[in-house]
């Protein structure tokens, strides 16, 4: 049973919510603009007004161009805990000071809306706790793919139905980066310079390309998605610092590209018991599926549910504008509540589906081996899969410096499997070596 | 300000809301399908049990599979009056007996849940103020797009956004006739018998075909997206039953396919002053528009929001389960409020803005003249265009059997002066007939 039982009555339509924001940075000026220029719609949409009464930064020092000064405080806890504060929006990021102030608002029944996918990842549990003992509101469609409605539809539109699987490109960086690689033909340190020059990257790209900030959206997309508790440490992670010219060339070579995906999947074994895998990897996705389409810094989400069937979801993943604009979505969400009653839903873990072990899901794989040009390699390869239960979907041998590069793709095979089938085929003395193992994604 | 200052507190976590299903077709069938197999998740995701206490059906002598027979009903009136129901399920179809239905519901208080996309267009108005009046929810995702997610995300994701332009593919069966028109260069009776053969086009098609269908949902996503009460009457309407073949294949010439567009626009006068416009008819799309590759049955709705930037949504949007999907979505949301109390936001009209007329519209358009083959024809053409101000994109000529085909793209112009161009242009002694004038919309 839900643990919502008890429901704030409202301060009443007309009523001012007053609003606290925590950060100024690109998201929250965005922020603070459009609520000042949307003030008189937003007033209409909430049922009552919505005022900032106090905008947090870490330095009072620095000039700030377009805000009110009597707003700025240095002080984020005193603000959060004002009486005359009933909503704040946290858009600082980083974990531990934002964790506070949030537990802080919660505690003291002050909705919450927040962009910080690391702080929603990592801290779920405590954060939903807090909101439900006081009965304020928690929401966070900001921190997965920015202006992207995915975390409402999630939640709300597909209530009603029962999802298998989420597929997304849920990091612009890297999405820039791949892409520019699939165009150019030209090295990840290239794009990567590249990306960094034109602000997609950053001067430490860490969270990005290693798969980080994907690995946090994937653990929310998978707590929402199967009602079950999934933090970033669930997930498995690999990052695109390794994808070189030659894998976007192998992988054109078999009509794919790469992106990196979050993928989250609800698994059922042989006596049907459940289970959820939520996992972050660069993958070969055939050019035809929607997802292989995904251009520059754009995200996608592409869902599959029982009757609903393939759903996707598009746009701005990133920026300003696009994050402020499901914030200020979340804060009309909210502010509706708090002048009117009622309170959205929250977290769902009913479910508590056990987290799948990474060698225990099923995907179809591209592997790429350096091998001696000489006969029966092939046929030796092909017996190290043979064994292992795996059948291979094509194989293409390609002339190399020295010696020559065989590629398979497979068929749908199980992660530990294929493991130990790498393991057998590089003791096979004809192989020179395993180059690389990716995975591929998305059947049509 | 808007209308609701009332809430209904809640039956209390864990009662049990009772429900009326109205109508057991394909959705109606698949909606009680779901409601029995989901039925303990349905209860955790709600706050307390879901149960179907009475289905309304219009023949209880017809056998029907897989129902509990005491709950069928042909008083459909009586059924939604009952006091043991919470909330109604609306899955009729048709306009007058749902209409009734619908009105008795909410007035009595009682949640509706409806997919009937003409019954929501067309009596918007007195549906809002049955709802406001007693606190009802009325959800109606399942309107539009079937399970693809529109009406929430509009209504609430994009709540602190400013939306400017609506574009979607919102009828499965024209997208399926001029897909496979495109696919195949078949004529259009030919392809609108296969999707009656295959079950995509009802006996009587008109419905689909002639654009009702599409403008109605036109009618919904423009009243919520613009804040504004837009009616099935207010939205401009053609359909697809003259576009041919030749069009096809006109239209692949300039690198783009036919779509029937249901599109959604804020315009701005040379005064600042907003007005609306939604319309319904066959567009040229470049093939390189997402809408472009929308295929087969498929839905998809394009959003451009001022800091959202474009976003788009795609999936099924038609179908028993994917309708159901949508419905059930709603039915949860619905007895949440039920149980645990609150509201969710209902129909907000406050902007208000007037409907632009269709002759004020700018969009670009492609005209296809019937020539006679002589010097000077494409001059005298030229001039029209000019006198008028329109400037034109692209000029082709091909020969045809007596005399040449002109035709002609323009940039950005005016309905109304496009209309009187092509009046001038028909006057032209060497123009036998302007054959075909279609709107080209989606500038990438």
């Amino acid at each position: 049973m839900t643990q919502q039982t008890s429901y704030n009555t409202g301060k009443g339509a007309g009523e001012t919510v007053g609003v606290a924001l925590l950060g100024f940075g690109t998201v929250g000026q965005a922020a603070y603009r459009l609520m000042n220029e949307y003030a008189d719609e937003f007033t209409e949409r909430a049922g009552g007004p919505i005022e900032i009464r106090g905008v947090a930064v870490s330095d009072l020092s620095r000039p700030r161009e377009g805000v009110d000064p009597d707003l700025l405080t240095d002080d984020a806890m005193s603000l959060v805990l004002r009486d005359d504060i009933d909503l704040v929006v946290e858009v600082i990021g980083g974990i531990d000071l934002p964790r506070k102030l949030v537990l802080a608002a919660l505690r003291a029944g002050k909705s919450v809306v927040t962009a910080n996918k690391a702080l929603v990842a990592a801290h779920a549990d405590e954060l939903a706790e807090a909101a439900d003992a006081s009965g304020a509101d928690l929401f966070f469609e900001a921190a997965v793919a920015a202006a992207i409605p995915v975390v409402g539809p999630l939640r709300r539109s597909l209530a009603g139905d029962r999802v298998n699987r989420v597929m997304g490109i849920v990091n612009g960086t890297t999405n820039f980066i791949l892409d520019a690689m699939d165009e150019s033909g030209a090295s990840y340190d290239e794009m990567l310079a590249e990306a960094t020059r034109l602000g997609y990257a950053e001067a430490d790209p860490t969270a990005d390309v290693d798969g980080y900030d994907a690995a946090s959206k994937a653990a929310i997309l998978a707590s929402i998605a199967f009602h079950t508790r999934v933090s970033a440490d669930d997930v498995y992670r690999e990052g695109v610092r390794e994808i070189t010219a030659a894998d976007i060339a192998s992988a054109k070579a078999v009509g794919c590209t790469i992106k990196l995906l979050a993928l989250c999947e609800r698994l059922v074994d042989s006596d049907g018991k459940e289970s959820v895998s939520a996992r972050v990897y660069p993958a070969l996705v055939p050019r035809n599926h929607p997802l292989a389409s995904v251009s520059q810094s754009f995200n996608a989400v592409f869902v599959e549910a029982e009757a609903a069937g393939r759903l996707m979801f598009y746009g701005n993943g990133a920026g300003g504008n696009p994050t402020a604009s499901a914030v200020l979505g979340d804060v009309i969400g909210a502010s509706r509540n708090i002048v009117l009653g009622g309170r959205a839903p929250g977290e769902s873990v009913y479910a508590s589906l056990p987290i799948a072990s990474f060698g225990s899901i099923d995907t179809r794989y591209h592997v790429v081996m350096h091998v001696k040009d000489q006969v029966g390699v092939l046929a030796d390869v092909a017996k190290c899969f043979a064994n292992r239960g795996i059948s291979l979907k094509t194989v293409r041998q390609e002339g190399s410096e020295n010696g020559a590069r065989l590629v398979v793709v497979t068929h749908m095979a199980r992660e530990d499997d294929l493991e130990k089938t790498v393991a057998d085929v590089s003791s096979i003395d004809t192989v020179l070596s395993v180059e690389r193992v990716l995975r591929m994604e998305g059947d049509d």
